[in-house]
């Protein structure tokens, strides 16, 4: 095995599709030096819960000689690292819960996973992630917590977290996560990655343990907002096999000067102190670039709300989902979801069209706000990173949630926190279909911060620097 | 009063808009034949339930004052009749229903309605439909049973009968319907009048009262499907009013041969005998355009399942809708609606789930049937119109639905059958945002069959011939 070089694994998917481009790094080394990565940092960060190396190493190598042949594809040689709820083939789908551990293996691979392969990656394994993706702490009760890497003992958020943490970790090139209230957004908020949740439908789910297909969206993390450019255009496409998926006209960029809005929530959301500062720090560097404030009106209800009415939805979806399983070993739910899934099994078919109206009212609350402005900026969170030892806050998602209700995408790319600060993110939200603009904006607020590719200063703690 | 020309009455909304622009027509002429070819029909057909005469008459004034003054708009002076679950600012929205009628008038227009009239339509009333647009014979115990115009005592169909009835007629120069199921597909087929559900949000369900939210679709109804070039511009397009709007990109029409999709349905759905020899026919006339035929396989399981699975949706989200009479004023219900909400209100949010999943793979079904052609052709109903005093059939949405569960664009034109038969329509179902190729193929195919403007014979029965 090769030493392991920080500054590769740190690097964007960019980057290390441009030095392979280059030759001076192979597929093969790439992906035995994040195995190693992956190997020493298990016991701390617990990022991944399946990793298939003799399938990885062989398709690192067939990338090798297809180089080598000239014949490469858009992501030749990178590494991807999927969620456990989407299918690889070959690898059980355990979307985090205990009676899926011993689910058939996944015959073919989710569409999003066929697609990165059909362009040259390489799919390294199976990421932790909050149990059923209901939750967004990832303190797993059957796989173990997983651990933000800025700062283990604290939670890397979720869903996702498994992608957020091995992404911030440099443990692959780029991960994909699942997101239906915020749960790629969060982790890319708490890990001080980027994260991508597309517009409904854009990138199919089919192949996924499904958390609620109303809700449900595939997306890409990745240490830089750039890297979205490469591997939107290969995840987004209608797939026939999915009643979720859609031909989602993306816009073009604009270069021009972007009608920026920022909603005062007032009492609506509670946003610590230290995030506000920073978001008022992080909205000068954006109208330092050119771009104009448009000052939006409060909600017309509290988004917590509309979370409580997503979670029924999720909820209720879940009991169909995992009947058998809900059945017959209940005791193999954790009692958190048991709980929340209990609540559900009480609930009316009416009561399911209440709370799918009362998305329907936020998604409109989005869409109006969105009539008079390009972009919509918020904080991804209103909170860092919490430890695993203090309370969960109930309104993580409240800011996240919109887009999902309403299908608009959204994207978090991490603030310039200062030295030895945990990570927070900043989120944009656009209209359907312009993904594009959301990544331009996002890699000019990346280039007007100065960032740079570097693991976490954690990381000495299991060896990477 | 003029004189009632059956010709005019009879001339699809583009040949009277073309009279209109050479000036050998005033819009309140038009109007004023319309409206005393009404007077002459509502004993016999029934079609509409409220006119507002003074302001149809102020707003034809107006039309008329505008093509003067050079300044005619899209629509000018052409007449729209309303389905009444549609707002039209002034008129009470019934639904059809009892509890309806003492509702307080809408202060707006609906969107649909908004477009037409800035576009320079006159609203000329609002039409008969069935109660709460949830069956499809129109025989409404609360405002009375609306004729078929081809044969009084026959159902016109539903749930949109009245604007099939009263585009048959030559009561207005087209219609809107809405379509959860086939509701404006399936009078146009009995009615032998064109209709179109279009894409999913193309068109604001905004100011409307709601069937389903997952499954309404405001649609036009026209004599010609040549009119539905000039209707639709106006109707389609993003109401951030509403959260089951979209902004469809209309795909450009194309000129070379098609693929037109056959399914063998096998005995999935009862076509009857007439119906099937009809469709044969039908078939020769395109293929005698030159274009394909592609056999595609029978469905997974019978559109029946999906069917009844989409009728608990509607009857979840009527519970809702209409909470308040619900609990207040039960009785106004009649026996047969309020027999299908409250099997709703016995079921729970799983049985919703599940319902809403075997929506999503009647969607996966048509899907697949459109990724092996371009467009997918059916008959409209399995079976002609029936007498009000006969059985209603159970499948009359058998070919409909998959259209509302999927979201995709579906047109009905009328067949070209036997002097003295009563109409049947021939389905083109399309890919999303592909309503200007259904339209060109439906106005090539009343070409080639030689589709003449003219009223129904039996018009002659209240004086129109």
């Amino acid at each position: 095995m090769n030493r392991v070089d920080p500054l590769l694994l740190g690097e964007d998917l960019t980057a290390q599709l441009a030095r392979l481009d280059m030759g001076g790094l192979g597929c093969v080394e790439l992906l035995e030096q994040q195995l190693a990565a992956i190997t020493a940092s298990q016991p701390i960060l617990n990022a991944y819960v399946a990793i298939d190396e003799s399938a990885a190493r062989a398709a690192a190598a067939d990338s090798d000689a297809r180089r080598k042949a000239g014949q490469a594809r858009a992501l030749e040689g990178v590494t991807i690292a999927i969620k456990d709820n989407l299918d690889v083939a070959g690898m059980v789908s355990t979307a985090g819960m205990a009676t899926r551990r011993d689910a058939a293996v996944a015959v073919r691979d989710s569409t999003a996973v066929a697609r990165l392969r059909e362009a040259g990656a390489v799919i390294i394994g199976k990421l932790n992630m909050h149990e059923a993706a209901l939750g967004a702490d990832n303190n797993n009760p059957h796989f173990g917590a997983c651990h933000n890497p800025h700062r283990p003992g604290f939670t890397p958020g979720g869903s996702s977290g498994g992608s957020g943490a091995a992404v911030a970790a440099g443990l692959c090139s780029a991960a994909l996560g699942t997101d239906s209230m915020g749960s790629v957004r969060i982790p890319a908020s708490y890990c001080g990655v980027v994260g991508l949740k597309p517009s409904w439908g854009a990138i199919s789910t089919h192949g996924s343990v499904a958390l609620s297909h109303r809700l449900d969206h595939v997306g890409p993390l990745t240490r830089s907002a750039r890297d979205l450019r490469r591997l939107l255009p290969v995840l987004a496409g209608f797939d026939p096999a999915s009643a979720q998926s859609r031909s989602i006209t993306m816009l073009p960029t604009s270069t021009g000067p972007l009608r920026l809005g920022i909603v005062d929530f007032g009492d609506a959301v509670h946003c610590n102190d230290d995030v506000a500062a920073e978001f008022v720090r992080s909205l000068d560097v954006l109208f330092g670039l050119g771009h104009r404030r448009v000052d939006l009106p409060a909600p017309a209800f509290p988004p917590g709300h509309a979370r409580r009415a997503g979670l029924l939805v999720c909820e209720a979806e879940l009991l169909v989902e995992h009947r058998h399983d809900w059945q017959h070993q209940r005791d193999r739910f954790s009692p958190m979801l048991a709980k929340l899934m209990s609540y559900a099994e009480g609930r009316s078919a009416a009561d399911l069209v209440d709370a799918s109206r009362l998305l329907d009212r936020a998604q409109v609350q989005l869409q109006q706000w969105l009539a008079a402005c390009d972009v919509l900026v918020t904080p991804t969170t209103p909170q860092r990173a919490f430890a695993f030892a203090d309370a969960v806050p109930a309104n993580q998602a409240d800011l996240t949630g919109y887009a999902n209700f309403s299908g608009n995408p959204a994207l978090s790319v991490p603030m310039a926190v200062g030295e030895g600060e945990l990570p927070l993110g900043l989120q944009l939200v656009g209209r359907v279909g312009d993904e594009l603009r959301l990544i331009a904006l996002a890699e000019a607020f990346q280039h007007a911060t100065r960032w740079q590719p570097r693991l976490p200063a954690a990381s000495h703690s299991w060896g990477m620097s």
